[in-house]
């Protein structure tokens, strides 16, 4: 507890979304004050945060007021300009920390990252230009996915291919981006695993849970995930193997493909992850709990999960469900306090207790 | 839900402190927007509010621009003026409603209207001069308290007394408060009743909690409470009795004797309670956003319990504590963001599971 930020000491989050806002609402159990960075007005996460600064990523002044007014920073989106992470590294410590980022910013160097580590990530090819994408078709073959190496997120930034013949197209959706050609993987489930490490090394794993995704975007998350025992644990030393080598400090979500082969990584996510939302009604120590456990140097919950949870976003208009929702004793709703409900936009989601 | 208010809604709370917090909390979960009305800066509920209008109850110009802000209007505490209500309730409705608070700001109100709808209140008798103690000694005995009739909590305004030479300085302390004479319960176990009502006369209980007060202050709440199920039956139906006559919307808290001749009503709150904080982490939908659901016009959860919790009060310095609860995996830890942790202040609780 030494390193323990004490109560009424302020955290600094980057990016002011649904996990901004859910971060927010868990420091503030903890007794700690928030501070939101986010360019937008009116966000999710400034609705439940003590302090909104409202300012660009290119703004020195106001990043370095933002870390002046921090304990701690922290980020609920790994985008982050490498200019203002330098900005702010200098004025307070940034959990989890560069080397995270610097990995999970760009699928390449994640993809090559992983693979140096000993694990498996998808078939995947470096595609800098039209030679490389040929080849890289010749390699992995079809159906393929291209997509950019950097700033995608909820299917954004991709194009697939299912033939040959589809790839100018799919390269010129690409506006001159570097991009990387991903292998389809034959998988049995999608699942995901949510872990945590602390600032003394400590490691906590949440039971894995079974995602369903839709067009990109995850529609569903159900835990536990219907997979063997040995499988959950495989899974669990395989997070703590990527958390150890990042010497990482906060929470990560782990998105795995389970194959007849074993386990393949599909991404990390350094921050808390969308599929670990179940925990806030699983779970006695949330995501977000753990995550600001973690940043603010006290000691980890142990993930433990008390009951077995079918998490659903709600993407777009969900008015028509909302009175079914409220209906059902069995379901906890969790709103962002968006005000326009655009398609694919996610807009809340739901805990059912099964 | 004809009646709901819709996501993005301003929902107005009177007051504040923790209860304001965690009500604040819950109405972002769905989807609303809170506006405090305090007279304190820096005050709990304001840190994960989204506005905090700071005046005080006496300024007229601020409580119209307080309800024209908001949808609806609710509180944390029942000691308003009535003054200020007068005010609020030309704009906006005010839920619970004015009858819950009537009966409730006064003990000799309550106990009248409890004992006139057919419940059994502590013996009591009005104390309006020193011939009246005398007369209420003589009929309740010693040991008793003696207890200002409005503006008590957590044991203030209270003298208690155990034998009539204690009259005079008891009486010398009310300050010439109206004051009510209660004489003592031989008790089994207090407990207490979290009820709801929702706008459209649906009632839902949480199961009773088993509280240990120690000098006038809650210290640790269980639940289940250790009762036979036809106890809790009465309990419940006790509730319905007391939220249906008042026509009330809303949570309240009622804390009852248990003795050999069945329950005796100690006292009602209209406003999520301290005994119903196990909620957080024992029910899907906790007292707070079931008091936010039935002030908002949405229908109410059902209140069922998931798990055996013991909530415990952390009141004045709760330092030494802080490490075996952040260590203790079963133990959710809930902080109110006090500043100064004064003797007999509550800081914050701790809900662990059983």
């Amino acid at each position: 507890m030494t390193d323990a930020l004490p109560p009424g000491s302020t955290i600094g989050i980057l990016g002011g979304g649904q996990l901004g806002r859910m971060l927010s609402v868990a420091a503030s159990r903890l007794g700690y004050k928030t501070c939101i960075f986010e360019p937008a007005g009116d966000c999710p996460a400034s609705h439940v945060a003590n302090f909104h600064l409202k300012a660009g990523y290119d703004d020195a002044e106001a990043l370095a007021r933002f870390a002046e007014a921090t304990d701690v920073i922290t980020y609920e989106f790994e985008n982050i300009p490498t200019d203002a992470l330098d900005i702010l590294e200098r004025h307070r410590p940034i959990r989890p920390g560069r080397e995270a980022l610097r990995v999970s910013q760009d699928r390449l160097v994640e993809k090559d990252w992983l693979a140096d580590l000993g694990l498996t990530p998808a078939p995947y090819a470096d595609v800098p230009d039209r030679a490389a994408l040929d080849d890289a078709l010749a390699r992995i073959g079809t159906p393929a996915i291209l997509k950019t190496r950097r700033f995608g997120y909820d299917g954004k930034g991709q194009a697939r291919i299912d033939s040959p013949g589809d790839a100018d197209e799919a390269l010129g959706s690409m506006n001159g981006a570097p991009a990387v050609l991903e292998g389809f993987v034959a998988f049995q489930r999608e699942i995901s695993v949510i872990a945590a490490r602390g600032l003394d090394g400590a490691v906590a794993c949440y039971d894995p849970g079974e995602n369903l995704h839709e067009g990109g975007i995850l529609r569903r998350t159900t835990v536990p995930a219907a997979i063997p025992h040995a499988l959950a644990t495989d899974a669990v030393l395989l997070a703590a193997r990527i958390l150890g080598a990042l010497d990482y400090v906060g929470v990560m979500g782990i998105e795995l493909f389970v194959t007849d082969s074993g386990l393949v990584v599909n991404e990390i996510a350094p921050r808390v992850h969308n599929s670990g939302h179940w925990t806030q009604n699983g779970a006695t120590i949330d995501q977000f709990e753990q995550h600001i456990r973690a940043v603010a140097g006290l000691p980890l919950g142990d993930g433990s999960r008390h009951g077995d949870i079918e998490m659903e976003n709600l993407i777009g208009d969900y008015s028509d469900a909302l009175p079914g929702i409220l209906a059902d004793p069995a379901a906890a709703l969790h709103l962002y306090g968006k005000a326009e409900a655009r398609p694919g936009r996610k807009m809340g989601h739901v805990n059912r207790r099964r």
